[in-house]
């Protein structure tokens, strides 16, 4: 249920028409998981052993996931931009992308491997004998009914703030003077990140690199092969043109960002200024997202 | 002489003016290989076993080789993109990959270690003890006179059977109402690559993982080194303006595919998950062809 | 100091307003490095064992920090292609490449560990034992102030030539009826490297491969993190407009050949004809590069 938040501030912004935030919040999300989320998760790492090592098997069934998941969900703007033809592919790539999710969700089930959650990463690493089992510390003890109902209120809860959030996202914006692209990529993706981004600096700070890298790069997945898609069905069913055509910019950030992640991941090793390194091409994608024109 | 059929269909196809649908057929030999036929291979995979490991070093040195004989194939493409110039490069290239495939065969004769060819794979898998050879099995024990013979006879049936094809290519397609891009990037291919796609399946279900792989990157760094040039050639010698210029998205899809093909293998596993989400993003892709306008 | 001479040189170049080939040479320097250079050392590896392996954990680190600093260099470039906005953003960009540069020296000096210095490396494999500490053969045994004055005279030195060599640049190039792109890519990031190229082919052929490949991946991480930078932030306050918009065909053959030499580097192993490969590439990137227009 890690993604429900993500869900309900997205479909409050389509309903507040936000369009244009919308997407760039979803790139924004893929491009401050991936150098953002990723980069503090290894200087937190960094800071308490020089190299870090993980699980290379583990986080890079997640990566290749990953990738094919970010590929996929960028086909219908590659198709906008490389072929001079007024057809758009968004509802349909959507659909091939949801199919994908329920395939990994039925794989779940079958083989209870989960390579995109919590907590199969956490059953297959005592399986592998490699770290403790922290579950118990890490969740609290509720029974099942209990869950349910703090769940729920959540969740009204999270459907209120959004609405607030996204309400008051485009006033924000435009009184400090940045664009709706600014604000979606870099405001609204960080504040609806945050959560994720404490666990993972705060695994990775107990030397628990695989479970934390792997947190961001499932999120990213998920991301990707169920909310950006849900979205877009969701948008369609509303009457709203919601689609996946990012700008240009934003394509190659989250192309090159995902071979970067992918790319860190080979060798199994992390070091805190590989850390600095994905900070920095985030604080330049910046700089260049702070100049871009509104779409 | 896996290739010999490719380079029949693709000579009857340039002496019938069919220049498009055989640029789109190298695309989609590419793109069907390293996404459709990777995707069956590695499910068939999954069938047998949920997690299917594979020999790293092997078909990582296939892999490397694929994805320089990639990068050269776009090179002409990518400059005529970049650069505003009325220049056509795709016979100097096309020589130049020749040569490179000239020191493959070069490498093949001294080495007796063929990186791109079957019985090189099953010699170096008997070797390291991890297969047992069953060439005998798949060879039939024909006599050198007897192979030749029927090989002769296969090429000239072979011939006819492609000028049928390929003469019927396009009404079919007219027929259909489907593109001349769609017809060679998915039909045109998909037929050609039956055989190949077989054979990788079969091996990948009796858990031949190292083989089943390198079947497929294999055939895509032939295609890419030796087919592709040789009809560029063949072409430049009959007076035709057979080229390498891809569409942006047929370039954007070839590029993505072999990171792809690469990022799957770097981790030495293979899941039924990972299949399916090659298959996907082949699926992607053929929407984008399916209304991506001619040339 | 082994980028002190490429740092006189593009001053030199910059002070004579030849701001077109110094971009060339820079972007060159990229090419060059990743496929001439890596590629005649693995072929010079090559010639003394078919199949030369090299240590992954220590290669991998420095082309871990090559991708991220080579995707920083180009976001300026990027940026300005995928976003119609009239803002250039070199500056802002290399003020970020330095500050991680000095991040990199600070973990050098914290750490006693060099990712992307010679002497680092060769400290760290002798700890693992992997090969005889030659350090006493290679450098001349001089005392501090010897070095210091033998490095000033040769700084003065190389100042002289490099404006004799800048100058003639120019003329030389119209001569021989050679686009400034292709002087700058090509002959003038050659001659600078020329030094560099003959140590890591030295060291490979002694089967050094670690070292020797370390040297190609280091200099081109220093050049994209320090000396790219250094040379816009110095541009700009010598009033010049030196920036890092490379034009479309150098960016996408600075992006492909930074993901080739990752990718070579995935499998720790390397065969002549992967170096054949890498040279083939740099070849017909070449014919590009000699057949674009000026910019």
């Amino acid at each position: 249920m890690g993604n429900a938040p993500e869900l309900i501030i997205g479909i409050s912004a389509l309903r507040n028409g936000l369009i244009d935030i919308l997407k760039g919040s979803i790139a924004g999300s893929v491009l401050g998981t991936l150098l953002f989320g990723l980069g503090i998760t290894i200087i937190s790492g960094g800071l308490k052993k020089p190299v870090q090592t993980f699980d290379r098997d583990m986080v890079s069934i997640n990566s290749a996931l990953l990738m094919l998941a970010t590929f996929g969900l960028v086909i219908p703007a590659v198709f906008t931009f490389s072929s001079n033809v007024n057809q758009e592919i968004s509802l349909e790539i959507s659909i091939v992308l949801l199919l994908i999710y329920l395939a990994s969700m039925a794989d779940t089930i079958m083989t209870s491997r989960s390579p995109v959650g919590r907590k199969g990463i956490e059953a297959a690493l005592k399986e592998k004998g490699e770290e403790q089992p922290e579950v118990a510390e890490v969740f609290p003890n509720w029974s099942r009914n209990t869950a349910l109902g703090i769940l729920a209120a959540v969740a009204v809860a999270l459907a209120l703030v959004s609405d607030l959030l996204t309400g008051s996202l485009q006033p924000a914006a435009d009184a400090m003077g940045l664009t709706p692209v600014f604000a979606g990529v870099f405001l609204l993706a960080m504040v609806g990140n945050i959560p994720q981004y404490m666990n993972s600096v705060s695994f990775a700070y107990k030397s628990r690199m695989t479970l934390a890298l792997s947190i961001n790069l499932g999120a990213t997945t998920q991301l990707a092969l169920m909310v950006a898609p849900l979205l877009v069905i969701a948008g369609s069913l509303m009457g709203l043109h919601m689609n996946l055509l990012f700008s240009k910019f934003e394509l190659v950030g989250i192309i090159l960002s995902v071979i970067i992640a992918r790319s860190l991941i080979a060798d199994n090793t992390s070091t805190w200024l590989e850390g600095v390194m994905l900070v920095g091409v985030y604080a330049m994608l910046g700089v260049g997202f702070f100049y871009a024109p509104a779409r």
